[in-house]
């Protein structure tokens, strides 16, 4: 296995090494699970959607995109303002290349998607700032714990992956709560990451919970209740059902950091079978720092997809480069995916020939 | 292999035979689709619930017990009105003794299940009398459609299987419409067999929705939405998205054999990996006739796992040798994809002494 010009290896590169050699060749399966919560349209806190209104679609408009290779809950594909594509499209590229099987879970949405999925009893998710922000947590916890389970039983590794607006915000806030950074190290989908916004309704919302730093440290759900979103607790429970049995990649941005720190705290005992999966573009931020953030949750292994957009023909894709988007939809977690599960047959070479026409096709569409 | 203890074939025994040998020791996953129509509460039609109202919350109680080990949304297990247990009871054991994965999709229930399940977007049936029963029919089809697909491409067979009370009376009306049987041929969960209250219901449904004999041979699912119910329109498409890439049995009795018929008529191609699996429970009733309504659809092999209640020392469970319960929540399809799955590891030796302890438990909790 030598996976080196396609995966960089950030953070605790033994465990990286090894865990990457389990699951070389072996069965993986993707999943990405959804969620909204009002806290994404608050003006300014997101740029996942063309309008603070649109954030709430593009949850759904994304898994519909994996699923169906077009949208269905709107016209078009989730750009952000600027007209930039949802991550998505990467994401789709490395399932289609690999062949892999892959399943949504529906955390609690305000617009269904029209596609099957897991539904585990979830709801949209209230303003953090009223810090009582998510239903049904401990419930959908438990049932996204079985699911985990059951794939478990059916793949060698698993990907757990987000599509939620405003997920960087609640991230911020879950994190705080539990005590693990104080500063503001969470990523934007825009290079221009609002984060004296993201602070202020971070403060009012911990403020509102009565959480002071580190306060829900061993109370992660109860964290994730007061000023999360509904991502959160279904990821949750997925993760710690299926890394008790086999190997997870953790794949997303900074949002993913905070389902990190609360399954494990949940349970510690799954550390060894568990791996963060991001983008190069994500790592390189200069205006978020996931390497910190996992450092701070424990010596955990953390690995980048070397996918480059400078050559790219696409205005819309070379954005990623200037900071745009950079994460989401699992697109880093299940390009790396891909290369393990068809031991370096997929590659980013591959990936990027198939973006650039899957690209091309979408653009068609629009 | 050699079966032949613990499976029974009662039609197409070469293709049983070549079917189970591609089964045999390979990975398989269970499947239970739920659905309620209100067909299920005339009453004397379902006996499947201690009162008509119940039979609303059998389906979600069945897969809780399945997924849980008990019920969640209703005290005690779902009982047939003599206090006759659901063959639930033999699924757990089945699922419990392979360790095989399941998964739980919902087709449209007026209850629903406290367990993580796939939705496709269906809902609670009507009436059949009203000539318009089943809501988002294509839809759900397609949903589930993609689910057999993506188990497909993770398992190397797939079991189908139902809990819908109502179900048999829908069955008949969908067999009818689509010009496979006259006769009325289904079974009942009692030995006494309303037969009469069935015909005549199913005749006002198909009068009121306008269809002779035969008329929809050729649309499956428009006799679903006229005078099917809820699971249907789900497992036509999990059993076709599946079927298209691996083994699948249909497990279940009399009310499977609409699915079976509207799935082969879906796409004729997936013939070739079909198998009905029931019980013998169910082959042996005299008030029904599965290998008849079988042979009408096709040439098709049908299998029964020869589970024998006759020297149980729990009344409620010897009762299935009367004619009470005999099949529902794939007990036959579970039972013998156990025993495929294990490679004769589990058979009916193992799975009786399983029932038998289940049911004990079972029994100290009501």
């Amino acid at each position: 296995m030598d996976v080196s010009k396609d995966i960089t290896v950030h953070n605790a590169p033994r465990k990286a090494e090894a865990l990457m050699k389990r699951m070389w060749g072996k069965k993986g399966v993707f999943t990405c699970t959804i969620g909204s919560t009002l806290t994404s349209t608050i003006p300014g806190v997101s740029d996942a959607g063309d309008t603070p209104e649109l954030t709430l679609y593009t949850p759904s408009a994304d898994v519909e995109l994996l699923v169906h290779g077009r949208t269905i809950c709107m016209d078009g594909i989730p750009i952000n303002p600027g007209g930039i594509p949802t991550p998505a499209t990467v994401t789709m590229a490395a399932l289609a290349l690999s062949g892999m099987p892959f399943h949504i879970i529906n955390g609690g949405v305000k617009v269904l998607p029209s596609i099957p999925y897991f539904d585990v009893g979830g709801e949209c998710g209230r303003d953090i700032r009223t810090g009582d922000s998510v239903s049904n947590v401990h419930d959908c916890y438990e049932r996204a714990l079985i699911i985990g389970d059951m794939l478990a039983r059916s793949h060698d590794f698993l990907v757990a992956s987000e599509s939620c607006a405003g997920g960087t915000t609640t991230a911020l806030a879950v994190l705080r709560a539990m005590g693990l950074i104080e500063e503001n190290l969470v990523s934007s989908s825009s290079p221009n990451n609002p984060k004296e916004l993201k602070d202020s309704i971070v403060k009012q919302a911990l403020e509102t919970a009565g959480i002071s730093f580190g306060d829900l440290r061993m109370d992660p759900l109860e964290a994730i209740r007061k000023v999360g979103d509904p991502m959160m607790p279904a990821n949750v429970g997925l993760v710690v059902g299926a890394a008790r049995r086999i190997p997870v990649i953790l794949g997303g941005g900074t949002q993913m950091t905070a389902v990190l720190a609360a399954a494990l705290k949940m349970d510690p005992s799954i550390e060894g079978n568990i791996m963060v999966g991001t983008t190069r573009w994500l790592v390189n931020d200069p205006n978020s720092d996931i390497v910190r953030i996992v450092k701070s949750i424990g010596d955990l292994p953390l690995a980048a997809i070397n996918l480059d957009y400078r050559e790219s023909p696409h205005d819309g894709l070379k954005a990623y480069e200037r900071g745009y988007i950079k994460e989401g939809v699992g697109c880093g977690g299940s390009s790396i995916a891909a290369v393990l599960h068809s031991a370096g047959e997929v590659n980013c070479k591959t990936l990027l020939e198939r973006i650039h026409s899957d690209y091309e096709k979408i653009l068609e569409m629009i």
